[in-house]
């Protein structure tokens, strides 16, 4: 009898409410990350992301969260800013700023909406001014940065863990 | 006087002992996951991967981890977890099974081997049974699995939580 034996094609953790995080994207360089962020939503049950720009999403990389995931395109991100802000979301940057908090202790609103820079600019100062907090993920060696679909991963995975989607009592 | 402003090539935070973590790679069929991960592993501080097979690190991808991360090429997966047992590690698989630990209540032992399947693989019945543990990451939709790059960022990310690489107090 062996203590570990695959499950294959287990079933999915049901969440019980409907995902209320929402991701914005500043213009991804790279549709490569972007798709690794569309596959990653749809792993969680994040069903929508505005993306800023032309990208343009891999089936290959994001498989069928392609079809799960909505990709909104919208022209810049400083007027999706305002309006999530006005639709109740909190409004949480990934970046590195002052006055930050660590990722390791912040505690996110259930309704979040993560803004995350492209991969060299980050987020411009009208688009820092428009979030209630900066996310910042400490680095410790080379490159001294994360690429942008990793950085969102570790961001995701804390909310995910945060709000598991279950009862504890599960 | 703006709350939030970007703080460019902030230095990395130091790590008060080097990171007791190896990671052990069954081979991978994308070097662009290979290469994330040599990417991620240079952020956070560990130094040694052992990877099976005839993959190659992209040094566009990798960034310049390809130099801080020792890649060590090797012929199949087993040995290397029976030799990594012998050297005290705690073995912790990335996997779905039976009797597994979910991420999210996971505690690492600090000296920790984690051993990452292939993409569509995963681990053989016989790296199972080399096993401590085997740690799952939820699931919460399509297309119901993380990329193996993916789900490595996510549990490299909780170790460093738990081993932030500094004192409480500072």
């Amino acid at each position: 009898m062996n203590r570990f034996e695959h499950i294959r094609h287990k079933p999915p953790t049901a969440l019980e409410t409907p995902r209320a995080m929402i991701l914005a994207l500043a213009p991804m360089r790279s549709n490569v990350n972007l798709s690794r962020i569309v596959r990653l939503c749809g792993c969680v049950g994040i069903t929508k992301i505005i993306h800023c720009g032309q990208g343009k999403v891999d089936r290959e990389i994001a498989r069928d969260a392609a079809d799960f995931v909505e990709v909104l395109q919208r022209r810049s991100l400083l007027p999706i800013l305002k309006q999530l802000r006005e639709e109740g979301y909190r409004m949480a940057g990934l970046e590195q700023t002052t006055n930050s908090t660590c990722l390791y202790e912040y505690k996110f609103a259930e309704r979040t909406a993560l803004i995350v820079g492209a991969e060299r600019e980050g987020l411009s100062q009208d688009e820092l001014n428009q979030l209630d907090d900066v996310i910042e993920i400490p680095v410790y060696g080379r490159p001294y940065s994360y690429n942008v679909a990793t950085a969102t991963t570790m961001a995701v995975y804390e909310y995910c863990k945060q709000f598991p989607g279950y009862s504890p009592a599960q």
